[in-house]
């Protein structure tokens, strides 16, 4: 899969951006001719015909067929804590691959990751995995909040969870609407904190009666929700 | 967190492996009389203080109190093809927090990981895994196997899941018998074996609609299928 962002736009031939061409040209070794698969990140997927690689930073393609695909229906919100070092990166690819929606990094009382804006190399890692998994739609990654700004969110959503390993373990949630998962970090959810989630309805889900990592807490309640999720999807269907 | 494998013939004073022992003097720069925690993975969990540490090779404890933790009812085994470079040590280190029992690599016809014995780092990834945890049972790491000699391992579970894509979402679960997950190789299950793990009874379990990496899919399936057995076992006491 190679990313296009202005793939709909594109009426016979299309450009791949700088990047995506020079990958097609060095490390994938196509050739004129080859079909390649082609998608935006906003639901439009396309297959190819490669026209002109001459020039490795602009490759020329000829659209072969284009399909466009629906949002997903009901948000997955994941609003988590930041993981130290490559954990990171291995939290965004996961979740990215698992189909969350939103991705939104939490400045907890008691977190170590702290910055004000995302790393760039954030947004190349989920784009790397949703051509590994074929997501016709990216998620959306945010820039880091407060969970007082969080609040505002949360009110639009008709579930709200929050992982800890004392809450209970069964969840029920609607294939339709949105829904948030909150996920604290090594330190754990301050008091006051879990006071101003609980009174807001968020409700305690346990995840593993083990301590977890953010990174695995995060994993593990996104994999158990969105099957709870699908579940209910399966039985309305 | 220290691993003593002796410690259930601990008298009043014990004595820490090398390796533990080094940890403990270096990079935690205990001191004589601080309190630290011991297990030996095998369901023994001791707190103790430092007696001496003058030979960094050789930390003597003395015991202060002793529990022993019954083994985990109904084993959870995962069957696994092992995923490329880093991500090995990934996969073994979250199945370890979730708290799986077994884990057992796989060799199946389209596994690129086909090797005849487990590295030994892996032993120590899970080990550091199981004190992070806090696990008073170590998960039993065993030899990678082919398909065919797995049958034999499989005959003992009353319940087997074979993470897919086309699979059915809900699986409900025994919280005491022993399970098993059969999760792929990145090149997918062969026709052959799908067909010899569905005639011995195995049941197809989706994960996501997407394509998930060979970790993605082990750690989400292993989180759906354990919050199930926990599920069930809730509503049994």
């Amino acid at each position: 899969m190679f990313y296009c962002p202005d793939l709909a736009n594109v009426d016979i031939d299309g450009v791949l951006p700088l990047e995506e061409s020079r990958h097609a040209s060095s490390s994938r070794r196509l050739r004129v001719g080859d079909v390649i698969h082609v998608f935006d990140g906003a639901g439009c997927v396309a297959s190819a015909t490669i026209k002109d690689r001459e020039n490795k930073a602009k490759l020329v393609f000829t659209l072969i067929e284009r399909a466009v695909y629906d949002p997903p229906q009901g948000r997955f919100i994941v609003a988590t804590a930041i993981p130290k070092g490559d954990r990171q990166g291995l939290l965004l690819d996961m979740l990215t691959q698992l189909g969350v929606t939103d991705i939104r990094p939490i400045v907890f009382t008691h977190s170590t990751w702290r910055q004000t804006s995302c790393p760039a190399r954030w947004g190349r890692i989920i784009l790397e995995a949703s051509k590994q998994c074929r997501r016709p739609w990216l998620p959306m990654l945010h820039e880091p909040t407060s969970l007082d700004l969080l609040a505002n969110v949360e009110s639009q959503c008709s579930d709200v969870f929050v992982a800890d390993k004392d809450g209970s373990e069964s969840a029920s949630l609607s294939p339709t609407e949105d829904t948030m998962l909150i996920v604290g970090p090594e330190g754990g959810i301050a008091d006051a904190e879990l006071e101003q989630l609980v009174s807001a309805g968020a409700t305690m889900l346990r995840v593993s009666g083990n301590v977890l990592r953010v990174e695995t807490a995060a994993i593990a309640a996104t994999s158990v929700l969105l099957s709870a999720r699908r579940n209910r999807q399966e039985g309305q269907s």
